[in-house]
C-alpha cells in the first residue's frame, strides 16, 4: 500500500480526479497548499487565483516565484501505484516549468471506520 | 514511530481530539481538506459547512459525492498505535458511510525544535 | 529520500522558507494548520491571525491552547535531511514553548511531472 501526494496547478484538480476516477482509483483528499517561493500573501488574490483568474495568480505575490498549487492526497495498492502515477502524468503534463511533481511513500496500513475493514479492503470505494 | 492520518467528518473533529486528549495522546496538527468525488466548490458554502450548517454542506457542489472532510495528522510512539486507531474508531464509527479512514504511516524520527530532543521523547505533551 | 514535515510558528514561515532556499534546499509545499489543542475557531480571526495579527492570535479560541500553526513539507535527498533539519532548527529555535516539531518520513519515490524524471533527480529545482 503507498501514499501518493501529488502537487498540481490549482485548475488541474477537477480534470485530474476525474481521470483518475475512471482509470479506477478513488482519490482520498484534496487541499490547497502552495508551491516553493511563496511569500507573504494577499488572501483575495489568492481566492481569485483559487478561482482560476490568471490575473490574480500574476499578481499573487512580491517573489516572482509564488506559485499556488493544490495538493492531491491517493493510497491505493500497490499493484495500482503504476498506474496512478501515468494517469496524473498524462493529465498534468503540458512541458512547462509548474506541471508539478508526485511523490510516492509507504503507507503501512489503512482501517474504514464505518467497518473496521483494514489494509487493501479499506481502500476501495465501497 | 508512526503517523497516523484520519479523515473524519468535520462536526467530529473537536470530539475526537478531546478523545485522544483523554487517552494520552497528544494531536499534532489537523486541517480541513474535501474527500473524494468532489467538484468545484462554492466557497461561501464551504465557509458555511465548515460552521457545521447541514445545509450549505448538503448544497456543497454539483456532484452529490462532495464530501468536506476535516485530517487529523497524529505521531504516536509504536506502542500507541493501536490505542490511537481504537479511539478514533470509536468516536467517529456511526455505521453510515463517511465515517472516514485512517493510514498509519512509518515516521522515522521526531524532532522539538526547542530542545533539541528527538524519537519518542519529541512526541510526548512536554 | 526522505519526506520532512515541519509544524512551526505562522510567523516564522517565511524565514525559514529563505533560511532553507539559502541552504540549497528547495521547499516544496506550505499549508496553515492548527497546532494541538484547538477548538471551534473564528474565521476572521484566524485571517488576522494568518496576517501576524498578535490580537487576533491571542483571541483565537475560547481554549488557550488554540495554536494556529504552518506546516512546511519538503521533501529531500538521504544526504540533506540533516541539513534541513539543522536549517529548520537554527531559524525557529527561541526556547519558548510553541517553537515547533519537525518529522522524518520515508518517501520511496518522487517524479516531476514535467520530464517524467524520478528519484533524487526530480527534486532539485532545475
Amino acid at each position: 500500500m503507498k501514499e501518493i501526494m501529488a502537487v498540481v496547478r490549482m485548475n488541474m484538480m477537477n480534470q485530474t480526479k476525474r481521470a483518475l476516477a475512471e482509470a479506477g482509483i478513488p482519490s482520498i483528499t484534496a487541499r490547497d497548499c502552495l508551491g516553493r517561493g511563496q511569500g507573504l500573501v494577499d488572501m483575495n488574490l489568492l481566492k481569485g487565483a483559487e478561482k482560476g483568474f490568471e490575473e490574480a495568480v500574476s499578481q499573487l505575490g512580491q517573489s516572482s516565484r509564488l506559485i499556488p498549487k493544490r495538493t492531491l492526497i491517493i493510497v491505493v495498492p500497490d499493484k495500482l501505484v503504476d498506474r496512478t502515477v501515468r494517469t496524473i502524468i498524462r493529465v498534468n503534463r503540458t512541458g512547462k516549468s509548474g506541471d508539478g511533481r508526485i511523490f510516492v511513500m509507504p503507507c503501512t496500513d489503512a482501517i474504514r471506520v464505518r467497518t473496521g475493514e483494514s489494509g487493501d479492503d479499506a481502500l476501495d470505494d465501497a
